[in-house]
């Protein structure tokens, strides 16, 4: 159950695709030059092969408990986590002036697959630091980014984020917690939260919350949030720890998966009159606030089914390679075949493959937009770009989670019997995967975000023109020859069904509850047209390279079978979909609730 | 987390698409009139519910252990297990002769599916015994049959099934433990067995286990096989147990789910020159007898997705009317909404009953063509239905298993991120079915049955005549009006793809490569085709019922809608899927093993 990190693809992406070198044309990331993001790509994969991956199961069988108040970490954790800081990568992305390292987002993008398939659940820490980081570094005052966010950066302290509540999960308005302004300027804060990630643990001594609340006379709903810097320690004027706020964890719940990363249930101000907050920004503004952050936190999250499945996908190949069991067709007479031999292991195999490249370059693009759109000089390209970073969080997010899901499942098909015990380890990346459809916005919320905030951007007309340029780039592959043409035939095909359902979702787009009703199959249809047409684009690069001798040929060859693969298997599923997506939604609500029950 | 019995649809079923009245006309059944078998399925239903159920979140939680050489099941299991016996259910389906209630098997089924649901692990035990009974039925002599069997019936004693081995899971044929016959007749086994299910425990004094090996001469492969009756304790000639015999757990798995279940390493002869085994009919025919259960078992582990699936969402209906969370259109302004009424959840609640209900009918009817092979007076009949039963096991057992695990999941995902805390219960029903698609022949394996054996019959005639009788009741739907027009339209189309797809498997006859490049696909889409045929029948009953004002309105015209559901957004699905049943099986294989590791 190793890891090594599939260095080569990460870098056809970052070469090809989302090429590192364009970007380190740009004033922010002149430092950032191919060879030296090559060598700091190297430098984490050694990390996460040799300190991270070895840590993961033994984590999840310790995983994170509640010991006299205080969350204890599986043994390896601290150990691990300051070994995390003392290289200096929670500092990765962000601004040189907070200590960080400036590097794109792409780059970072990388460094969070390979962490988070080394060991998803201590991957969360660092992600959730990283988004408060975000947030405090665009709203918080100069005074709080001194005292707290430069030592976030480097990871000396951690962060969470406080914003379910028990009768608020995907209604975030609906949180009740309190927080009322003292005359010091300071704010007490008030009231419970759960499942916040990290909110306690013994990886270093400051942890610093983010807190949403509301203002005793605070408009009702997301309009009525206020966010506040909670820190379990107050801070004294010469950056020391002083007094031990009144911000407790008092559960840590029992999971599916990722046991090593403690969710816990919080108190604010059970023992006083409140916990000590410091309002970020303006009062009533956190919601907006909490936005800043949310492309990136969702990419994050799509990035962890893509790890997930990279690494089960390793464990399936080298499973099906060991393995032997029956005799496949054209096998050796009397003697059993290595199972990746059969056919039906082949299909697993080449499924799991396929997707994951696919998502990898779809969640690297993503990264890639965000670094454009906050980055380049011209500012029709910076607007433009943010718009394709927006169209693609809802689906990397979604997507990747559904397959993070559905290929770590392959993998537990692919060693049968020995899949369901948990010694061997699938299992664990199986109940992993779970939770990532759910958090950071369900995956029904991430479809809804498509059809109801996406397509309607420049009144549809930005994402026609988008998906114009794909067609244009199905058309061209489809007028070369060989795999390119048939691959570009299947593209054209399938983005002929996704025009078809587009056109249905505005035809109906003064009708909520009918874009609704087939919001979810649309997404799924879009993404998995989108996958083929990446795949597409890497099959062209491969195939020019070939073409003049340049690169590995056994790896471009593959690249090109594998687009071929899940041009011809894989994107036509989305024909499928399509009634689905243009069914009415009176299908949906036909029954009353006591018919379902019945 | 309770558990209601589905008795409404289970007695829809039973009353009109596996006609119970037909079943009665039957000399084996003639005891089994309607209303008797109306009071049995009651009484199951307010066992499953009352005794079975309330154990099952506990059972997972303790789990079974291996303690002293000894597995210790949960604390509620061997109360629970007497009460099982002393209600006689483990007899259901058993011959009279032996001491069983000689009920259809159908009627066995639909208990079958209500005790797994309530408690999964606990049914194992019961499906395992039944299991061996069925084999030492056909196969045992009268002496075996009177010495173990008739406690086997009445459930004093459990049976096992000792087939696995570790370097012998699909490819049974490759198992070694050894069997030398001695001077008494009687024969000396040694070797180890994994992933015997109840291998050992603590609900009855004796285990038979049944066990393959091969004789010192014994030829290559399966056709070397015998089968042996090992006793946990010899048994002496009054009946009473004897010595113990030499066959022991030596461990048990820590699993993914059905942590209730002891999944037992077995040593037989480990400490001593063998264990005592006595031959089950002749040398090396013991795969052969294995076949005589295969059926049974598959179908009933088809049962089991249905099962588990049925359990999630009652689960799952209950939180969506209970849970509120913002506000869907149309909703009360100013109040959040229950997310049942919610598009998103809608689809998952639909797609789950459209599922469940047309695995239901799909599994009863597979009993039922059983129940009619063995028991119709008129040879053609027999011969018919056989064939019809042996097509329909590999949809029950793959497609229901598939259907099993991804609806817990949408279980999970109502339930958002309390579905992923283990406390809610959501997770278990997940965990528990992913065993399902591995166990009693890999779902691949189905696949290969379905297209390699099943297709086949007589010379693909069979499968066409029948595929034939689907289309003419599309047809007779079709030419209705209203919702029974419409499922008959998209019935119709799906069979169109499924015969295309069907005449490429047909075509590709004489290369195996071929037709199992397709064959998981394939089956799928036979099964997505097939399960909205039972829905599209059921819908015809509730129209014409409806037509008479007779049965209940609501329960009625529900089964319309879902069935118009199914017909029109999921039926579509299989139209996704013949791209990559007709794709050449070069595709699989365009890879080398070094360019999957790549």
């Amino acid at each position: 159950m190793t890891y090594k990190a599939p260095l080569r693809d990460i870098r056809f992406v970052l070469e090809h695709i989302t090429p590192i070198s364009q970007l380190a044309q740009l004033e922010a990331f002149g430092h950032a030059d191919p060879e030296m993001v090559d060598g700091l790509l190297s430098e984490a994969a050694r990390f996460c092969e040799e300190a991270v991956a070895p840590t993961n199961a033994d984590a999840d069988k310790q995983g994170s408990r509640l010991i006299d108040g205080a969350v204890k970490t599986p043994d390896s954790f601290p150990k691990l986590y300051e070994q995390y800081v003392a290289a200096g990568w929670g500092a990765l992305a962000h601004p040189a002036e907070l200590g960080g390292g400036n590097f794109p987002h792409v780059v970072a993008n990388a460094f969070k697959e390979m962490l988070t398939s080394a060991n998803m659940a201590f991957s969360l820490g660092p992600l959730l630091t990283t988004g408060a980081v975000e947030m405090l570094e665009a709203h918080a005052s100069d005074e709080q980014k001194q005292v707290y966010v430069t030592k976030m950066v480097s990871g000396e302290w951690t962060g969470t984020m406080n914003l379910t509540e028990p009768h608020a999960g995907s209604d975030v308005g609906a949180l009740t917690s309190k927080a009322v302004k003292q005359d010091d300027g300071t704010y007490k804060i008030t009231g419970n939260k759960i499942f916040i990630t990290y909110g306690d643990h013994d990886m270093t001594d400051q942890i610093i919350h983010l807190v949403l609340a509301r203002l005793p006379d605070a408009p009702p709903g997301t309009k009525g949030i206020s966010c506040f810097i909670v820190p379990k320690f107050l801070v004294n004027d010469d950056g020391s720890l002083g007094e031990r706020n009144d911000a407790h964890v008092v559960g840590v719940e029992h999971k599916l998966g990722i046991h090593a990363s403690p969710t816990c249930t919080m108190a604010f101000g059970e023992n006083s009159d409140g916990a000590v907050g410091f309002l970020i920004g303006e009062e009533n503004q956190g919601m907006r606030y909490m936005f800043t952050m949310m492309n990136d936190a969702r990419l994050g999250v799509g990035i962890q089914g893509l790890s997930v499945a990279e690494r089960a996908y390793q464990q399936a190949v080298a499973y099906a390679i060991e393995r032997r069991q029956g005799r496949a067709p054209g096998g050796a007479k009397g003697e059993s075949s290595p199972i990746i031999e059969h056919a039906d292991i082949r299909r697993m195999l080449m499924t799991m493959k396929a997707y994951i490249e696919s998502l990898r370059a779809m969640c690297f693009a993503n990264g890639f937009a965000i670094d454009l759109a906050k980055n380049h000089p011209d500012e029709a390209v910076r607007v433009e770009q943010a718009k394709i970073a927006d169209l693609l969080v809802p689906l990397s997010k979604g997507w990747g989670t559904d397959l993070g899901v559905e290929l770590t499942s392959l993998n537990i098909q692919i060693h049968g019997g020995m899949g369901y015990v948990e010694e061997t380890g699938a299992a664990q990346h199986w109940r992993d995967s779970r939770i990532a459809p759910i958090y950071e916005g369900t995956n029904g919320i991430q479809a809804l975000d498509l059809v109801g905030r996406k397509l309607p951007y420049d009144g549809g007309a930005f994402v026609k023109g988008w998906l114009a340029g794909l067609e244009s780039d199905a058309a061209g592959y489809a007028g070369g020859e060989g795999d390119l043409k048939a691959i570009g035939e299947r593209l054209s095909a399938g983005l002929t069904t996704l025009q078809t359902a587009t056109d249905h979702i505005f035809a109906n787009a003064g009708s909520p509850a009918e874009v609704f009703a087939g919001a979810t199959p649309y997404a799924r249809m879009f993404a998995q047209v989108v996958g083929g047409w990446f795949l597409a684009r890497e099959a062209k690069v491969a195939a020019e390279l070939l073409a003049k001798g340049e690169g590995e040929k056994d790896y471009l060859e593959a690249k090109i079978a594998t687009a071929r693969f899940y041009a011809d298997q894989l994107l036509p599923l989305a024909d499928g979909m399509l009634a689905s997506v243009t069914s009415p939604s009176s299908e949906l609500f036909a029954l009353t609730e006591a018919q379902f029950a019945l």
